[in-house]
């Protein structure tokens, strides 16, 4: 059992502690930090946590705290960290980890040369069709990956500092982005370097000034492709969709919008349908559980058992860092409108991978293009042969 | 915290198993009991059991026992409900209760006439889909609900005993179908009679006694009609689909076979994919956490809730029983070829309901029958005079 | 080329001339009769039709007409027919063919009897995607066909007089039904014999006499069994799907509400999105080319080439006639509540076909139940001894 | 009546007959032209055409061609072309048109020099979906264009000259590519100029010199984004969709591998699925009318039609050339790494426009960032002040 103290009562604070209680789960929520008091007033009544405060020093501190769960504005990410540090209590963040990867390599360190237990709540990279798919990826279904694309777009999200740039560090890059990225490596490989970033972004609808809408392409040293789609000016409800070619196969994803779960109504009776849903009548999609789909139960029991255990959760403040490294390369990029690369002063997967080899031999002249079955039931094998180059077909 | 006894080590035994650990519950599976030893000791061994026997009274009145489990072949549930009944010990029973409705009424009255805690693990009727589903129906989103299908057709069960006719008490419709037809009553309202039953049943493919494909309609009092739709010949996985009709909507769920995650492989890396799917190349469609979408941890946390509040759960014996009962009038249709009568000595729902009135005032003189837009533009409103009955168009 | 007759200027004769114009055919519509003048001026101009009338005699014996195509309400498709047969015109007949197998016999006997060409309108026979499947069914890729579905649900059709139960003959069976039950005949085999009908049908909504609502189960001969699905109170659009299952395979079609496109809209610009759609705003499902999905411009090919060659169609008018007898056996199944016997004073099929036998032998002693793999990875054998009946596994 | 002539008896030679034949269509293809005898003699056997021939200027030339059809390999259209102009013959062109725009832009200027009728083969800018979804979109459903992304992927062409890069001129992204900027630039609007290109491209599976991956984006002169995803290496059959975004609405469109045609078969009667389909058994997703659904019937109507009433077709030899350009800047940025501009020495679209603000007023002293309903039911409107910037919420 873990005694779990939770910084921050917004969305996402609410999103964590609905996932936390209601399913039998031994871990409780014994503390509460929020800036204001009404909010954490209302929180510690909802969840029935027995103490709330609005002093984060307090609730860090607090003896029935044994995991810190930061739910705050990015910009507060850094600071709350850093006291998790001074208290020794292990800490969970939010993503993003930081609002650049200066930040976040901070807070790795200063919780590794610690020793405290820091888990990145990288919640995309825990919803139960994902880990099933990195498993099959992982066991070979579908060989070797070429590119993994992830999106999330949606309308845009619900807390007033998302559209404070200060406060935020960024807009959609920053706060979608991060997903998609790491699902990214997760399909790829997480030893995997990423070496440049290519990334276009632009405020095309909302009146801010971090970019609403953003696309990115990052190449990794194996020769694979990430590709992440972000917006806030996707209108339809959320869009949560990955994507895996393989050379053996390929992996489709879609974690919210279309799930197999249609309803139409005419109107009446209409209700909360699902997160950022935009109607409630005509055809709508509602997600079964949206906490377990979106991964967090699953998350923390992942955390939890790494905290017991001692042992690294899947989603480490290192992976955070590395994120963070990749986003603030396509900010780069999306001013200068070039392939920035990854800077990386900490690095801990393989270096020197290379694109394997694109050839695999038909007989001893020819390499093998495809085999391939026509509308006429003709069978046809192209190659092209070792010396000459040539085409022909069988 | 519960102490928890499982009756029975086979599939259904491990899949709540695996359901019951490794969410960090605070619930344990305290006694396993198996008919085979080296079941039972293969499944404490699996699941971290400290106790297994052969012996089920000795499971059942274990002081490590607080509730039990039955997991067991449809022809033993009624013997282990009485041994519980026994003990004084609450019990959860798989599906279907009984093989009859007088089995299942049996096991019912014992319970209740002991005070033991009673629920009836029908995990269908707790997938996150369904339970937001009827909640919307509930709420009005789809208006009078006027039909409600469930089907669930797969390739066959796993275990020997169902082909058994006199173990199992029935084939696809005993076993199948009273996921179908609780699925519906819960659409339609716990509280509506279910009247008559018509079925038509066959053995199509399986060299077996009990039919292995049937297809039956409920009458309900207030006009709705059920319908089940099962089958152990079905080609291409586990089907399992809801389809509703309301006066005012409509719900489609698809909970196993089409849920938003697709994957093709050609076939290197081949591994489990899901419950019943009968390839592991080309177009495959996994479900994400298996266990979770097909109801499992959320129908164990209303269990323990209640037995622990001391109130019902969502499912009960008494649910199991009408099930029964409208099971047996669709065996008796297969044979008679009639529309047979529910038999329900005992039923707690309301009598007397009726049909609806299907008029809706236009104006004084007329009764709207629709009201529609044509491809060229043109709107169209279609009337029935009151008196006359002539059908005019405006 | 075929100089074409249309008689009917209403909703479906508008949809035919959309079928037969604009797409370079080499076919043309000379004539057009409609009851009303302003309609058959009104469909001239639209098309470009270079004659009309409200006189049916001169619409079919005129000069430029080689080709009756009847568009009329199903009271008027025997006159219409019979007109055809005494000036020895060709004839297309819009589905149903009768309101009852009787006038669909003396309809068919009366064109067999001239010697005229006579075509059954069954549009949903000539789908693009149905067509395919057929051909793959009928190539053995799904096995044996144990079941044949069929549904079409939509918020009640267009015209008045479909509203008028003696005009009509019938309601949502006769409409939609005509539709399933050919579907179905299509996929068992046309040659296979139907036996008996059991129908559940109501009047749930509509302030109508006739049904709105019904659900039929055809057996044939083979053992193979017919479903019909058919509705004027769905709610969402028009629900046109067929499933098949086979010993072997699966079909599953979706002609209309889910077909690959998908379309939200907050709003603006609303506009015709398809047919029987119900809404101009959120998630909206428009059909690409709603004449060539519904099998319109395939169909008259079909019998236009037939009629060039002088051979028969896809579907004939005693294909009409065997589905107006199939209807007839619903209609009275669903008042007497019993299974009844299709009465088939004519049969041109097979007859004393028997269900195939269910045995699959595995060794000498055992037949074959099931091959599985476990979730485990355990391969299972369920077997079943030949003469002690034991199932066992392996 | 058109008399055609078809110069090539290739892979897309026959789908262009099998498009032009057996819908009784008025148009006839007369002539037909193949590099090798016994291509010619094959095609004009399958396909009843009376003239073939090896001799590109007899066919041409031959008094039975009205409409020459080019379905050539890339690096003979501009001969073809040129042979047309010479004779003065009207010429419809495959896709790409050339193989750089300084090709096709010369194609183009013969054409409209010597005043032949010149149309671009686009056929995927005919889809029935698309076509309906672009009026949707200038309809106003989706308010202003965003992003507009074509994907088309699937394991790589049939023929050998394509996997010739000097023959086909490029690799998957003139092979695919054309088809998806074509496509953006109908969402977007044709008359916007297309202003730079970022490309990454890869070659990484097949053995070629050509790129067998790639990604590009495509910036607008008004801040809309075109994006298109092409690859020969995709696993799991041909991956054709299009996907954009609105400020009002959004679009999805799968034309290919999810229409609405499921099928699971255990492989026996394996028969031709669909193009580029990779098995026969397991679940398959065949197409129901390939041609039609790929637009193929469609743009010849177009064609033909426009043809004869001397009008330009829906798609011009000058955006075939457009698109070349854009092609050809992606190209060089898939070599230089950078945004590169978009050469067009002509153009006759607009210039100047800008991108609309993204300021929407909601009351004197606030924009409006966005309005919500949350999970709890709670009504928030977020608000940025005209002058401080702050960011508040009610």
């Amino acid at each position: 059992m873990l005694k779990l103290c939770i910084l921050g009562g917004g969305f996402i604070g609410r999103f964590y502690a609905e996932s936390l209680i209601g399913r039998r789960g031994k871990d409780v929520v014994q503390v509460v930090y929020a800036r204001r008091e009404e909010t954490a007033k209302r929180f510690a009544e909802d969840y029935a946590v027995p103490h709330f405060t609005t002093d984060m020093e307090e609730a860090i501190g607090h003896p029935e705290t044994d995991l810190v769960i930061i739910a705050l504005p990015n910009y507060l990410h850094e600071e709350a960290v850093m006291r998790c540090v001074a208290h020794k209590k292990g800490v969970l963040c939010t993503k993003p980890l930081g609002r650049t990867a200066e930040e976040a390599l901070r807070m790795t360190q200063a919780c590794e040369d610690s020793g405290i237990f820091a888990g990145y709540l990288e919640d995309l990279c825990y919803t139960p069709k994902f880990l099933k798919a990195v498993k099959s990826v992982e066991s070979g279904a579908i060989g070797r990956v070429l590119w993994a694309k992830s999106r999330e777009t949606h309308p845009g999200p619900h807390s007033d500092w998302f559209w404070d740039l200060e406060k935020a560090g960024g807009g959609a890059i920053l706060d979608l982005g991060c997903h998609c990225v790491e699902i990214s490596r997760n399909f790829i490989g997480k030893e995997v370097l990423p070496v440049e970033v290519m990334c276009w972004a632009d405020t095309q609808v909302k009146p801010i000034e971090a970019e609403d809408h953003a696309i990115g392409l990052v190449k990794y040293e194996n020769g694979a492709i990430g590709q992440f789609e972000v917006s806030w000016t996707f209108r339809g409800g959320m869009d949560l969709r990955d994507e895996v070619m393989g050379t053996e196969g390929t992996v489709w994803i879609n974690s919210f919008l279309r799930t197999g779960f249609e309803m139409f109504s005419s109107g009446q009776g209409a209700d909360y349908v699902a997160e950022k849903a935009e109607t409630s009548s005509g055809w709508l999609f509602p997600v079964g559980d949206e906490a377990h789909e979106l991964g967090y139960p699953t998350m923390f029991v992942d955390m939890f058992e790494a905290y017991e255990k001692g042992t690294q959760p899947r989603e480490t403040f290192y992976d955070g860092y590395v994120v963070n490294a990749i986003l603030d390369a396509a900010y780069k990029s999306a001013k200068t409108k070039l392939w920035e690369p990854v800077q990386l002063p900490v690095w801990r997967g393989k270096r020197g991978l290379t694109k394997p080899s694109v050839y695999t031999e038909f007989d001893a002249d020819h390499w093998l293009i495809k085999k391939e079955i026509l509308p006429n039931g003709d069978h046809k094998t192209i190659l092209k042969h070792k010396t000459t180059g040539e085409v022909s077909t069988r």
